[in-house]
């Protein structure tokens, strides 16, 4: 796999420590792994980085130091291995104390109440006769970073989009009346990992009839029929980043219900497209679709989000849902925020009746100087199998 | 999907309910999804559990209400489903001021710092005049009970056991030399979803050649070709349990070296099988294999644990491991305990050379009352494609 060039990493870097220095923070611990991996490369299931002023400490253990000091440790300025002994966390402790530093960050969406209780007491313990290294909650320190994606990310999501398009159209063309739902979404991710991807980037759904009215439903052994909408929602991840597509078809010809959903949730789509440009608040994109389906009288049937982000995460910022502010505990972070070029997010307005069925079109798109840029092109229009 | 029995969930609520009152406990908050399906049944992707002496009071989104309210509540004594408004954690703070509980215990090593803070803060400041909930970290008071699975779960890996063993035989008549690590690793898993599962277990490993001396090898572009061992390592989720199998095949006639690996890790995992027992320490298990490599030469080259539980997570206790109680941070807990009929765990000795290559077999076991019953029953002489 393609590791990010060294230039690449030390602009990483260099945005996460200005974002330490602005907290006083002297190093920040991360043991969220697509946080590692944007910070090094390393795409494995175990490592806890320490990222300091003037070092990257990349803690690892047995089964990942060759395919580290081989792969990640030549790209990556300031790199320090360290070897797991005995367990993740006492090796943390220790690495932390040799440091010598005294604030330091931990990402506290993900660290857990045992590890901080453990390290805590651990660092509290560790240093006879001087200060001991103070853990501090951090939030958003790398996040705030991985929005707006950078060119290599950016030449990865073309790449990815285009894989997409053409698994996709051997989706649409695979779609028949008579398979089941769980053997189609089975087929579906089949050609996914075929199609160059590493693996689905979610649980693909294949929603067929009344299940379609459910916008998370999970496949089962529902046979697809005449008179179907069908939503397929399915998407790969390829070096490490996430796409995500959808489109609905009908088996046999659609009603006229069938196809007044259709083209509302096409029109908010489109709305939405438009309503996406750099400036322009994220929460315009979800209110510009919403408007079209309440003047459908389909406000009540778009229970979800427009949308969300895209990357090393399948969901990341911003969320592209309406504006809102008054939720104790949610910041507002990340909703109301301007959109800014590299910024990768998912357009899925839908459209769910119980009784009838549901609609989802979905694509990906990236924020450009001007407008945005479509990364998914299969045609949009209701296909009829 | 089949729903556990209201008889089922009652016996795992009274375990439950007795690790509380053992920990002088009013209630337990449960966000640990497996833990959560093993109260509820509940399949989904989000809810929270609030356990107390007298309810199970299940906290969900919009999304999963009617699938719920249908399929959960009906066999789940003392149920009562509570929709957020307007987050989970606000209404996970309301509920539990509501149920006048004093000492609630959580998941110490799934909740996180944010969550936790949040939490605190919110019931500190929600009651007036009155002592609030205090939050208590507590640990292993559901993975204790799951340990030892019950008749409901026993008969869900015997099936899932039965069809393992049918893709299996499929899988290892499909491999050949001239395919792609990557690509095989891709129709074992739609062998897998074809052939019942919801999904792989795990990220399927197909490791050839000198990647076979890798244990967590991810499969590449690498074609299979004459000479080669290939690690095959893959599973599936069957009623949401996880089975795990591994094969070693031999792409044309092995070399004396590569015959002595097989004849001498096929010799640990009988000898691991047979040390498997009522009452026998589990760290038994992995010394028998451990004491048959050894003898070969082949200690070092055993870089892993002999196995692990199996449940609804593909990696839980026990570990099937060297007995060791010297590591700070890590208590032995589930270690060094003693078999006992209902525990569920894989046998998977391996050795792996580099620059010759790597062995490992694997089968799922379950304790009986008298030593073992395998769950898996592929062949297990080294296989010549």
């Amino acid at each position: 796999m393609p590791q990010p060039t060294s230039d690449c990493l030390t602009a990483r870097h260099a945005g996460v420590r200005a974002a330490l220095a602005a907290n006083t923070l002297d190093a920040l611990v991360v043991v969220h792994l697509p946080n590692v991996r944007y910070l090094t490369g390393f795409a494995g299931s175990t490592a806890t980085v320490v990222l300091t002023a003037a070092e990257i400490i990349f803690i690892t253990d047995g089964r990942y130091l060759t395919e580290v000091a081989a792969d990640i440790a030549p790209n990556c300025p300031g790199f320090r291995l360290v070897k797991v002994d005995p367990t993740y966390d006492a090796t943390l402790a220790r690495v932390l104390v040799e440091s010598g530093v005294s604030r330091v960050g931990f990402e506290a969406a993900y660290l857990t109440v045992k590890r901080f209780d453990w390290l805590s007491m651990t660092l509290a313990a560790s240093v006879a006769g001087r200060a001991a290294p103070v853990l501090v909650p951090a939030e958003r320190l790398i996040e705030a970073a991985r929005i707006r994606k950078d060119a290599t990310e950016c030449d990865i999501f073309r790449r990815a989009g285009a894989l997409l398009d053409a698994v996709a159209a051997d989706v649409l063309a695979s779609v028949h009346a008579g398979i089941r739902e769980c053997d189609l979404a089975a087929d579906i991710d089949h050609k996914l990992r075929r199609g160059g991807f590493e693996k689905p980037s979610f649980d693909t759904i294949v929603a067929s009839g009344p299940h379609a009215a459910m916008p998370h439903a999970r496949p089962d052994s529902r046979v697809l029929q005449a008179g179907d909408l069908v939503v397929l929602d399915f998407g790969g991840v390829y070096d490490g980043y996430c796409v995500d597509l959808t489109r609905t078809v009908s088996i046999g010809p659609p009603d006229l219900e069938a196809r007044r959903l259709y083209a509302a949730v096409s029109e908010a789509h489109e709305a939405a497209g438009r309503a996406a440009r750099p400036g322009a608040p994220v929460s315009d994109v979800d209110e510009a679709a919403r408007a079209v389906l309440e003047r459908h009288g389909l406000g009540a049937a778009f229970s979800h989000a427009t949308g969300h982000g895209l990357g090393l995460e399948i969901h990341e910022e911003p969320r592209v849902g309406p504006r809102r502010t008054d939720i104790p505990g949610v910041p507002p972070a990340g909703r109301d925020d301007a959109l800014e070029p590299g910024i990768v997010f998912t357009i899925e307005p839908g459209a769910y009746v119980p009784g009838v069925g549901g609609v989802r079109i979905e694509d990906d798109v990236l924020v450009t100087g001007a407008g945005v840029e479509w990364l998914t092109h299969v045609p949009r229009e209701l296909r009829v199998v």
